[in-house]
């Protein structure tokens, strides 16, 4: 996705650097028009630091790490934060950028890799005045629909965590459903062609079930984002004691479908775990 | 659902005879131009029976209970039964009418009572090609959608059967999620307006939630529907072997809610049984 963002922001006509630990990535930024420097050169020439990684973790490493872009940039640019990570991480994180003099915007993104390179993602932003000003240049080369949920970080990721929790849990219900159905004769076609019309629906069914009629489950969004960000969703809800039974059992099919090797495909193939536990057969296995 | 219906054919230009176990539905009925009579009559008068009654031991009285229209109808009538089965019920009740000379059409519906009043309900409909020539024009009053899912009855339960375990696993992953959002500062109002817009949006989300934003719990579709069908997923899922977590997850939901005393409120009311678990405060309460 980070990809697809740069390719975004410099069709828009900015001055993009690009950083990845993948070097053909930057070298296909770099054939696009795009740049890299050196870290300290690249931090002096920054306005606006968009990151796009996996955890809060390696947000950290990125901003507060050795060579951490924190210490390095001006004075009074601004930093796009766009893992999924819990607010308290996010309103951690804003404190800490604001030692540094830079502001610091919370906002996830939803949307996957396609919108990203068609600069029509969703961003769920939460920051000060300050962020957004900074910010807006570049939230309006990636996104068709920007959020504005707060003025402090940690409300963008709270928004984010609930609409994971439910676009897991759908995909989940979805896979259930549909190998439900194989058992009564209901074929994967079928359906898709008739719950997509009903009152079963769901974005994530209507974007996800066709991948298990075509039998295709290269990796729009993988599987193993689901125990991360499920993970993440039940981490925030035990810490305000909430209980949450259809994620948790929604995380353990996840789970399973990542522990017997299909973490890297499409999360749709966590209907292979209710296909393999029912003795069925999904169209192409 | 079953006023509603015979609202439609009236309009539609048919003569209408119903009957409830309340007589002021009744009554309601044949001021609108309807009529009823002695059993005995109306089953000589009757082209087709529909049934819109609440499950399958409902469906057995009707049909072959004392007083039952099986043996009192003319050769050739078609039944239409509505309520939510298990596809093997709907195939023996097939079985059951052929004996008496009548056609079964397993058509159990979707929309909720003011689409049945509008004739544009959703109908998933299996039976012989004889059974929907006879049903057709019945059909053509009520339905906006009829799926024909199969030559014999058992299909339109099973799509139906599949249906219900998404929906109601979605209405309580909506509350679930919103509840949740509430621990972490998102109102009910945001989250409607954010994630109906996003990938964890679902059709019962975007009908159900603004209830609960509303504070107004008055059925449109009750908290007792739920432990009913996602009972008949279950029994048909333990049958064929199928294991399906988050519809057992969402059936205990749903249990505690009616268990709590909220059985006759709208079903959105399953997010008090996490507010409560949370020590939330749902809009109204």
């Amino acid at each position: 996705m980070g990809y697809g963002m740069a390719q975004s922001l410099l069709r828009a006509g900015h001055s993009v650097q690009g950083f990845d630990i993948n070097p053909d990535v930057v070298n296909k930024l770099i054939a696009e028009g795009g740049q890299t420097q050196l870290f300290e050169a690249a931090a002096a020439d920054t306005d606006i630091l968009v990151i796009a990684v996996l955890n809060a973790s390696q947000t950290t490493e990125v901003l507060f790490g050795d060579n951490g872009w924190a210490m390095k940039l001006k004075k009074s640019s601004t930093v796009i934060s766009c893992a999924t990570v819990s607010p308290e991480f996010a309103a951690d994180a804003e404190k800490q950028c604001a030692t540094f003099g830079i502001h610091y915007l919370d906002a996830p993104i939803s949307g996957g890799a396609a919108k990203a390179a068609q600069g029509r993602l969703s961003i769920m932003a939460a920051g000060s005045e300050a962020a957004f000003d900074g910010a807006d240049p570049a939230l309006d080369a990636m996104a068709e629909t920007v959020f504005r949920l707060g003025d402090s970080a940690g409300a963008g990721s709270a928004m984010k965590a609930v609409n994971q929790l439910l676009a897991g849990v759908h995909i989940a219900a979805m896979a259930e459903a549909l190998t439900f159905g194989m058992t009564q004769g209901v074929t994967p076609e079928k359906f898709v062609e008739v719950i997509s019309q009903c009152a079963g629906s769901s974005w994530m069914l209507e974007n996800r079930a066709p991948h298990i009629v075509d039998g295709d489950y290269s990796p729009k969004s993988s599987v193993d984002i689901w125990p991360k960000d499920l993970g993440i969703v039940l981490d925030i809800a035990k810490s305000a004691k909430f209980s949450a039974p259809l994620t948790a059992a929604a995380l353990q099919q996840f789970l399973a479908a990542s522990g017997s090797g299909l973490g890297g495909e499409d999360d749709a193939a966590v209907a292979k775990v209710y296909a393999r536990n029912a003795g069925l057969t999904l169209p192409g296995q």
